[in-house]
Parts: C-alpha cells; structure tokens; sequence
C-alpha cells in the first residue's frame, strides 16, 4: 500500500510509494507497460489495461473490446489504491495516511499516431466530456477531496507511453498547489470583492500584449508572471468554479480554445514536451464567488535547477509579450475566428 | 533590466529576462560562457569572469591571476542586475519590480577535474566560509531581503559549465518558499512552543530509520516526507536560525557531514545530478527561535510532471527508510566516525 506523508514544515503531502527499489537505480523507471511495438491502448490490446471504467463508442460495440473513440481506464502502476480506509495516524511529530486515491488514464484517440494537438476540436470536446463524466462520478466517493487532471506530452515531460493520453489522479486531501491558489484567490476578494481570475480575464483582454486567442467564452493568453517560456493559460470569460458545472455548449468552445493554444504551441515550438494541468476547484467548494477554473499549458524547453527549488521564484528568459506575440502570430490565418 | 513580477494569485516572483529570444528556441541556451576546450573558471583564464569580488590565497598572489583556492565572481550573465533602484509598480492588477540583485558564482577548486565530491574536508570548509563571507558583505546592502545559495551540478540539474561552482543569488524580496517554511515553522512553535527543525533532529536520532550519518554538530537524514528519491537533508544539532552566525569551529564539521553526504550520493548512486540549496533565516529575520538553517540535496533521478506542477504533491518511489539504509551503507567503512 503506498502512503501518503506530510512534510511537517511547508505541509507538502508526497505519495511514498511501497514497493521496495531493489537496486538504486530501479526507482527511475517507474512505468513500463509497453511490449516492443504493441502499444496498449492500441484497438486490440484492450486485455493489456485493466477493464475500461468508461468509453464513449459510436453503434453497439462491446466493452473492452475495439470501437471506442475515448476510453478510461485504471493506471496499471497506479500511484494510490483505490481500495481501503485512509488510516490517518501520526508518528511521532509526523502524519501520514494510508495512500488512498483514484490514478486512471483518459485515452484520447484510438489512433496510436496522432497526439493531441492533431485530434480536431470534436475530438478533443470528447476528452473534456469524458474529464468531466469522470469527476462527477469520483465525487459521489466521500474519501476524495480533490481530482487533479493532468498530461505529460513526451520523454521530457515524463510520459512514460506515445500513444496520447491524460491522467486523472483523485486524492484524499486537497493539494498544496489547489489550497494556495484557494487562499490567494479568496484574500484577493475579500479586498476588492472581485475574483482575481476574473480581473486578470478582462485586463488581459483590454490591453492585449499577452492575448494568444479568444473565443466567445474563452481567453488563451500568457499569463503575466509565467514560471516557463511560453506558458500558456485557458480561462473562462464568464465566472465559473468548477471546471464540471460547465453549461453544456461550453466543452465545445472549450475545445476549440484550447486545440488553438496546443496547435500553436506544436507548430511554433517543434512539438515541445508539455504538461497541462487543469485547475478546479476543490470537491468540497465546488461553488464560490473567488475561484475561477482554467488550464494551465506549461512547454519543458528549460530545466527546473537549484534557485528555483530552494526559492520558488523562477528565471524565465522570455518575457510573456514576446511569447504572446509569436503564439498569436503562429497559424494566425488558420485559427482567426 | 530584467523585471521582477509577482503572480497575483499565489504571490509568487518571477524573474523576467529582458534580452529578446530572437528566435524561438533561443531561450533554451541561457548561459555559454565555454569557448571549447578553455574554460573560464581555470588557473590561467581570470580575465574570462569579471574581476574577483572574493578570492582566498595562499602567499602573495596577485587578484585575478592564478593562485587562488575558492574564488567568487559575479555571473557573467547575470538573471539580475545589481545597479539600481527597485523601481517597484503596479499595472493595473499587476506588481512588478526593476530585476535588482547580486548574482554571483563561488568557484570550489581550482581544479577542473575534481568535483565537489572529490574536495577534502578542508577544501570544503572553505567553500563554506566564502558563503558566509559574502552573506556577511551582502546583508550591507538594504536593498536585499534574502540570499539564496546552490549549486547546480550536472546538465539534469541545470548546470551549465563543468568546473565545480555554486551560485548566490541576493534577492530584493524573500522568496515564497522561504516564506512558506518560516511561517509553518512558526506556527508550529507558537502550538508547541518548541522549534520543529530541533524535533526533527530530536526524532531522527532517537528512531535511527532515515539517519544517514552524523558527527559531533550535524546530523545528516533523508527527511520523512521527501519530495525526490535520496534527497538529502543535513541540519545543526543545536538551534541556530543563521547559516552565517555559525560559531566559527562548526564551519570543519558541517564540511565533514556534507562532505560525507555527498560522497555517499556520489558513490552510490553513480555520479547523479544534483542540486543542494542552502537553507536560512531572512535577512531582516536572522535571529528566531522557530527557524533553524540547513542544507537539502536533491540527486535528479526522476521527472517532474503535470502531477507534480499542478498539485505541488509528489510521487516518491523510494522510502526514505530504504534511502537512508542505502545511503547509510555505502562507503560505511571510509565514513565511520
């Protein structure tokens, strides 16, 4: 059973995992799923995942089975258990927690050769339905305070499989990174009794430096204070909470949004390794006056090294107007609505 | 001038760089210094760095020419700028400062074949009193709040020159993280009245699972809830906030357990990257009976991914009991005190 500890100072929670690394190196490799040249979320491999939780299929094709168009499964090296009591207990000064959670794997496409930035704004709509099916579904588990959704596009941004993919990770304790934003959001409202995101929202849009895209209910811009070159962010026009209490019309433009953002991003930057992470709020504030949800896409061009880990702050070498300007200007005839 | 801004959410800085990224991946070369096969931190290529601002000798040599056995120089290509004002602004919802700082790099040995792993207690020490020499001269300066130390050491961890160095970075603001550990650090004094750094020590002696090494002033742990597999922590025995108001003997010890750390790292786990951050108190704050400074050494053996960037959680393969009984046994016999 892996665990779950907190760092006694900052309150960082970790997953330790159990298994034991039998010699030094082991640990590094931590998901290897793939036989050479069978991939398993391939038509056919079905039986090489667990059996599917949920598959949107076009006609009457049987589960597990090919005929599917997005599929999700349980992650087969699952980083928590989906089984069991989370055990709270301390030792000594420390707390710890039996390591409890939801780890699935949302398969985009069955065509092995097609990452996401090539799926068409339909496709990638589905892979929005099939986040949010699956969040409604986890919040009926009373343990799961948080489901975080998450995607590791290439070597450097540790997938460990080619065949295009997201996770979902659902987590008994609602994360560091989700209770600062909280935080930070709420201290901001109760001082000017907006929401921060939405601020930044029309901002954006009336100065325009940092604007990428937009559609009718969506911005795509560089966001002021961006960690990485050419970080990226997706938010809402209109105020929401929560990423699943979308009205149903909005996954559509939703997708249009953001397969803009990841087309430049591909085409401008040479297929960049990429991570995007969807923030949402927490299971037990679904709705609130001061958080807004929204995607964050962060290109892996630089290496994380010793002054951002001891300080937080990062060194980003282009400042975001210029990244806006060349994202806007990538594919500008092809995606001007 | 590079600029300072601050995220309007999790107040996090960042540090945009000014210079232009001419073309798209230009961004990822942030620091060549090395014509090939000359390297500027060698007996012999002084006039490479900009003019020594520190340099510990041996007999009558002269500034800027060979015979120097620690030397600090400012970075050649700075990420902030020490002439100026802060400048600090808003636009609009945004904050932003001038990119004031002192960034300087402390080059370990003259010997560009040997590796800080490869230094001798003595060698070390020095490493060490340089650090707190140019703490001791920066905190003149009432524009900084902070000085932040590491070290980058191998391409995975960012480095960029081969020959041995570590880097300062004096910064106008204190960073989040240090922020984030002084305030859990508080808070947990102000419930327990004890500092949670001592209980650690306290803790870690008394179990014996996660030491790795000690001597008469340090202990040398993998911390119970570590971010990365075989990270590193070495802290003070007795209370001390200030990394810089050390007692004078405690700088032998301190080079003796990090030396050792290092060491068994190295061995161990085959050369890895590393990064090591030296933690202590603010400037305004050197003195507190809640902080206690140390050292954390993170070998580079995994990947951060969308997981990690969204939720500030992280996956941990390795124990750290299994870790510090690794690391405990490796060069055993060499380290026996």
């Amino acid at each position: 059973m892996p665990e779950l500890r907190r760092d006694p100072i900052v309150g960082r929670w970790v997953i330790i995992a159990t298994e034991r690394a039998k010699r030094p190196h082991d640990f590094a490799v931590e998901q290897v799923a793939e036989r050479p040249g069978v991939c398993p979320f391939c038509y056919g491999q079905e039986n090489m995942t667990p059996p599917e939780i949920l598959a949107y299929r076009e006609g009457a094709t049987a589960k597990n089975a090919p005929g599917w168009k997005v599929r999700v499964v349980p992650n087969r090296f699952p980083a928590l258990m989906i089984e069991g009591d989370l055990g709270r207990k301390g030792e000594g000064l420390y707390d710890r927690m039996n390591g409890i959670g939801a780890h699935e794997v949302i398969i985009e496409t069955p065509d092995h050769h097609r990452g996401m930035a090539d799926l068409d704004d339909a496709e990638i709509e589905r892979v929005f339905w099939a986040f949010r099916d699956r969040m409604i579904d986890l919040k009926k588990d009373p343990r799961f305070r948080y489901v975080m959704i998450f995607k590791n596009h290439g070597v450097a941004a540790g997938a460990s499989l080619d065949h295009s993919h997201s996770q979902l990770i659902a987590l008994p304790v609602v994360p560091k990174n989700v209770t600062e934003e909280m935080k930070g959001a709420l201290e901001y409202y109760n001082y000017k009794e907006r929401c921060v995101f939405c601020d930044i929202v029309h901002q954006e849009l009336a100065d325009g430096r940092r604007m990428i895209y937009e559609n009718a209910e969506f911005v795509v811009v560089a966001p002021f204070a961006p960690k990485f070159p050419f970080e990226t962010w997706i938010l809402p026009k209109s105020h929401e909470s929560a990423f699943e209490a979308c009205r149903k019309n909005s996954y559509a433009l939703l997708a249009n949004a953001f397969r803009t953002a990841l087309r430049k991003l591909h085409r401008g930057l040479d297929n960049p390794p990429y991570n995007f992470m969807l923030h949402t709020s927490p299971m037990l504030e679904p709705v609130c006056a001061h958080y807004h949800w929204h995607i964050e896409i962060i290109p892996i061009l630089t290496k994380v090294a010793g002054f951002e880990w001891g300080s937080g702050f990062y060194i980003n070498a282009v400042p975001p107007e210029d990244a806006a300007k060349f994202l806007r200007e990538t594919l500008e005839h092809e995606t001007a609505r």
